[in-house]
């Protein structure tokens, strides 16, 4: 970094930094950083992703880690901790305090993606028998003491730590104030288990509204709270995931730009390998209707066409398909409902195609004569075709996620590439199997 | 429907309901809904979508309705009323009482997808001069008077409604009983204008991790709180329709379920149609190059495989620039830094690719020798092409959403068909002018 840099680094404000965060590299991200204020620098560094987190205590000098990963809550504690590389793993969770080291190595147990893994074991808990009063002055001095994290429920427990029931500070509030918290709390509970996958969870808060849902383990007993600010960032997460896998890539994992080259080539190129080899079926197809090509020239002319648009008549069917079962509109079971509805749209759709192709081809061949004297039975070839391959394209984008899924496969691997390429041997045969009927005696 | 359909109808439980709902015609749904015992009926009738809530109401006798309609909080119920078929909002809103009434027909005023659209009118506010205590036992009785939602932050607003600053149950309970609030208070307060688009207010929740920030006009008078579980829903919608407008679909707006077979093939017929005006294209383009087809049939052989690649590397690259530009990690000024990697990785993958069909070629003329004599020639058009259509496809896959951006449309437009045809009448081009290149003299 020369002189000047290092100064224009020195004057960015809090807001030209986290704008400029993704370009700078590692080593500009701390200078930037260093040079915020103490408590500008907290908020900034508390807003900043784990990975980012992680990137920056560890360029820290080791003495100086320590006040900043102190700042976090055990759940984004961990979160740094296991963006971290395994060597440094040991080195961080001795930064922490003895209460929250015994917290972090427990939330480390649990998979990301699982609600224990999502979760923060800190939460307001009350007695079923204590008053109301002593209620609210108990959550009082919990608040004072505990670090950050909003409280909106407090959580009846027992002595196994067992859940009975839940209060808001709301009910504390509203409630006289020597009834027992038995009395007053709700029992009906929405609570969710320690391992469900944060999709479902994140399906379990769409549903009930709740800002915040206990997580209880197999025996029942409560071991923290999931709350809806995490499962933001859950949505968006699996919405990306789906949307790459959907556009034939392996789930990037990390911010475009960050990427290293090498790293983009790799997620792309396998995808993009398995397609092209499945493509090459096409190939094979086509060497086998050789002849037909050499006798009648003009059905290559419309074969990009066709084959596209059974491609996107299918892309258009496993998208609404995939998306519709990620929010849960449509299960499994509802796979003939689908199909019975994809058939006669299909069916709708390649009509509408074919109708503009004939009229094309009429058209085309009064002002240019191009397509030869059998121009009829060529637009009548393109026209069933069409109607065949949409159909097919349809049928087969919208059954490929149920089959994925029944599978115990991701139905979002049924990308658009994926599709389109399974339609093009299917298109190309339907083609010129078509065209070998209406043409045999004219140009076949 | 028959006694037996109804009596099925009548035993089910709140979860069977739930599960049930999507496939349930409008009659059915309020029968199973009216046999619920009330309370379950109305927890049930909260969690539910503003459509389903208003299909519900509507479907009453008119002195049924208030109830139902007096349950909700006003931004619940203004999208209730939004949801009705205009000649029903005057008498839906006529059941609200006076001060609901005139909060939601404020709210009216706001666009859906803008944060005034978003917020609750009902929020906890403090004055400046107020003591702690004092502030807490207002806000005691705010809790207990008011309706429904969940109280996170109190608002210390000035005699003209200006936000001054904000202050948290935790820091309240914390503080000396006798302080005052202003003193009390932060004030570098994060909040939203009334007017920003609510995909924009989503990035806002994701960067500061609050879990309600205030809405304020643009004369700095607050006007509402958006809570963070309504930002769980707005991600997830405009996930979906990225994602449905990315597999070339006009965004459904409605469960897939839910919509008409006439609806459905309206909103996929159009994108579909037009996607078949522009692969046209490739009828023109062929017909160009018929002589070349008639001499050099092998040439057709692998035309599908070709333009296929160059769909699927497009689909990729605009892929990951639409999901990075809607996470706000690539912006409109860094088209140059995308368009320099994009060339370089689309240059990696079409050797990739090159080489396999290289090696195809040559293995399988070996095997069977189907390619005839000039197999090599062959093989060296195929590959070069891919390279050139490879690298075609992911420039012009990634840098169409930059374009249409600047255009002020939807980056997520360049769906995967959309870039596909795009690169396919590109892509052929390219082969043609390729094989007339290598292969003169040979089969030319």
């Amino acid at each position: 970094v020369t002189v000047e840099e290092q100064d224009a680094v020195e004057r960015l404000s809090v807001e030209d930094l986290r704008d400029a965060w993704i370009l700078f590299s590692p080593d500009d991200r701390r200078l930037a950083f260093g040079q915020l204020p103490r408590s500008e620098a907290e908020d900034f560094f508390l807003s900043l992703p784990a990975r980012d987190q992680e990137e920056l205590v560890l360029g820290l000098p080791r003495e100086e880690r320590r006040s900043w990963v102190r700042l976090l809550p055990p759940d984004d504690a961990a979160d740094l901790v296991q963006a971290a590389p395994p060597e440094e793993r040991a080195g961080l969770l001795a930064l922490l305090d003895e209460t929250t080291r015994r917290e972090v190595t427990a939330l480390l147990a649990y998979a990301e993606d699982e609600a224990g893994g999502l979760m923060n074991p800190r939460f307001a808990r009350v007695r079923p028998d204590a008053t109301v009063d002593e209620a609210i002055s108990y959550l009082r001095r919990q608040a004072r003491e505990r670090a950050a994290e909003a409280i909106y429920y407090a959580y009846v427990l027992d002595d196994e730590q067992r859940l009975l029931g839940v209060t808001s500070f709301r009910d504390l509030f509203a409630a006289p104030p020597d009834r027992r918290v038995r009395d007053v709390m709700r029992t009906d509970v929405v609570s969710v288990s320690d391992d469900m996958d944060q999709e479902e969870v994140s399906r379990v808060f769409a549903e009930s509204d709740l800002p915040a849902i206990p997580v209880v383990d197999r025996q029942g007993r409560m071991k923290g709270i999931v709350t809806v600010d995490d499962i933001v960032d859950v949505v968006a997460e699996e919405a990306t995931e789906d949307i790459h896998k959907f556009g034939g890539v392996e789930a990037l994992g990390a911010p475009y730009l960050d990427l290293s080259f090498a790293e983009m080539v790799r997620k792309r190129a396998g995808w993009l390998a398995a397609l092209f080899l499945g493509e090459m079926l096409t190939a094979t197809a086509m060497a086998f209707f050789e002849d037909e090509i050499a006798r009648a020239v003009v059905l290559a002319v419309f074969l990009p066409l066709i084959i596209s648009s059974g491609g996107n008549s299918g892309s258009q069917a496993s998208t609404l398909v995939i998306r519709a079962m990620a929010l849960g509109e449509v299960r499994l079971r509802d796979w003939w409902r689908v199909a019975g509805r994809e058939v006669a749209t299909g069916i709708a759709l390649g009509c509408i195609l074919a109708t503009i192709g004939f009229v094309r081809i009429i058209v085309w061949q009064q002002i240019g004569h191009v397509y030869g004297e059998h121009y009829f039975r060529v637009a009548l070839t393109v026209s069933l075709s069409l109607v065949g391959v949409v159909t097919f394209g349809t049928i087969a984008g919208s059954m490929l996620p149920f089959v994925l899924r029944r599978l115990g496969l991701d139905p979002a691997s049924a990308s658009a590439p994926f599709v389109a390429t399974l339609v093009d041997v299917t298109g190309l045969v339907i083609y010129f199997v078509m065209a070998s009927v209406i043409l045999s005696g004219a140009l076949l």
